[in-house]
């Protein structure tokens, strides 16, 4: 069986019409995925790989999207640094990480300790996507495993706590830059055999959500956050693992985070990713593969708005090594008509595309 | 009485050291204004002329800052518009705008009628800053009267509440970009009236405060906030009500908020306030006067941090044209001796003048 047009995307391949799935496609604007979760809080819902693997591959099921993004939290592997945390309903943290004690005493775990349910999950929706595949006759769909990027999950140890602008973390790096170097280089050891793991386990390619990447200004991302990003993007390429970056809330860093070494580039709704074509190029020039970045809110907005906003990018984006997606997670009270309006107005492009 | 150096670095004068204020310096960091707020809610405070004048004295007594800003919130001209809301502990309206109707029957009350206790406010502690320059033989510090900018106000009136990304404000953005323009065209005209009311009222300096400037595109941006924008810095500079632009989160829009016709431009922490410096060019040559923005987190982090980071910015700011200030509002949790220790660090730097 060929691959599908997500895994040629990814290889740079051009292909019949751009591949196309959303962030937070799993959620709450499903009604199969609110029927599962009547009987299941969210926590639960990850840890049970029968569950994850379910509510994975129900966007597949309703809407075709041409890749699955595996359902779990971005905290999970936090689990295995025995740190104790509860949702409420973002991740609270009994005791942020302040002190150098806290920092220094933290253990490296090993791969297979590290939220195993992820890679066991992955796994069974591999089967799963493999499964439809052959029975379709058609090239399975990608699969996409995650973790949170290293200044993002250090958002959260600092902090403890989701806060706009991490007062704390701003404080820990202005006060002790060395230690905030060692929390992240921990973090980052931590993340890559994470992800290493989701690989292993059937992921095709992983994406690195860096939510909070917008905390700090350039200066600062540069000399203390760049070096463990581009540490992560490279030892996964060296083990040839694909990665999707994604840069959120950071239109200053739209192209610091380009120059990275990864695989693809997504970037939240507020950059614009035609100019993100154009700082790297062509893909046939050697230019990186983007993803994004239609607004969410287009969705909210309803199935009008939606296409009129998904046309847009349609007409500005070269359809060569772009992914289709949303430049954040989909709301919880988007319409579904909406999302079948994005699914119409991307898939009859094909016929446009040579 | 000659002016002050305030004053003198709005005009654009070369001054004998750099005029220093910080965002939010009439806050709950001050114990003297905690001991208000034990008898008073936040919005009793500022309702309340003489209490609000006394806590907008109050860092100009204990810390000899260069400027005071009259004490209010960014949602008190919204009382004139009819509009009910509460404090939870951020701004709640009881019913968002969102419909044409709720948009198109706002009222256009009278200068008189907006937030009567702002200028009144102003009055007072103009005659107080007098009181204590005759008294001292000193030049008076300046005053300065603020409101919020009309897409910052927008993004309250129509999500009803603070919410991160705003995505109701961005929902109407896509599916009615002419009724988010009538509703941003009668909060601009609302907002020039409330802020001439303020300069009249003794104000020397008017700030706009784009709390929520970072959450559109620069394309949406250029196209449905900036016209706006224009208008009101151009009215009010018609007018000869000198104005500061404060636009916060929005890196990736500085070079367009340095573009619009306002006297001063103020940034948070994100925006490297020197590369703002080469853009405008030289207050000598015509550039603009800039303000900001030590990140308040190094105030969190202790007074050594504090003079470590304020001197950075020292450093590499240019004198001439450059109010010292903070990148964003200061916590409440700061230490009295890291604010002691920015006022030393900028105080100690005259000796390096011309």
């Amino acid at each position: 069986m060929t691959d599908g047009i997500f895994l040629r995307t990814l290889k740079g391949e051009a292909t019949e019409r751009r591949p196309l799935w959303m962030l937070r496609q799993a959620g709450r604007y499903l009604p199969e995925y609110r029927e599962i979760r009547k009987d299941h809080n969210f926590e639960a819902m990850s840890l049970n790989t029968d569950v994850a693997a379910e509510v994975t591959l129900q966007p597949i099921d309703r809407f075709g999207f041409d890749a699955a993004i595996v359902f779990a939290d971005i905290m999970s592997p936090v689990r295995a640094l025995g740190i104790p945390f509860s949702f409420n309903p973002g991740p609270v943290l009994e005791a942020p990480l302040r002190s150098r004690a806290s920092i220094e005493s933290l253990p490296t775990p090993d791969k297979a300790e590290i939220a195993p349910e992820v890679p066991a999950t992955l796994a069974k929706v591999r089967a799963g996507l493999e499964e439809r595949a052959a029975k379709a006759g058609t090239p399975r769909a990608g699969l996409i495993g995650f973790a949170a990027a290293p200044l993002t999950l250090a958002c959260y140890l600092i902090e403890g706590r989701g806060n706009r602008d991490f007062p704390a973390l701003r404080g820990l790096l202005l006060s002790d830059p060395a230690l905030f170097g060692d929390l992240l280089e921990k973090v980052t050891s931590l993340t890559i055999e994470y992800l290493r793991a989701q690989y292993e386990a059937g992921a095709d390619v992983v994406q690195i959500f860096d939510s909070w990447a917008g905390t700090l200004s350039a200066r600062d991302w540069r000399e203390h956050v760049q070096p463990h990003l581009s540490t992560l993007a490279e030892q996964l390429a060296s083990d040839g693992i694909p990665t999707i970056m994604f840069a959120n809330g950071a239109a200053h860093l739209s192209p610091l985070y380009l120059s990275l070494p990864s695989t693809v580039n997504q970037f939240c709704w507020r950059t614009d990713l035609p100019a993100m074509r154009d700082l790297t190029g062509a893909v046939s020039d050697g230019g990186k593969v983007l993803q994004g970045n239609l607004d969410p809110a287009a969705l909210l907005a309803g199935p009008e708005a939606t296409a009129r906003a998904a046309q847009a990018i349609l007409d500005r984006m070269p359809a060569h090594g772009h992914i289709f997606n949303l430049g954040h997670g989909i709301d919880k009270d988007t319409p579904l008509e909406s999302v079948a309006a994005l699914v119409e107005t991307v898939h009859n492009e094909s016929s446009a595309l040579a």
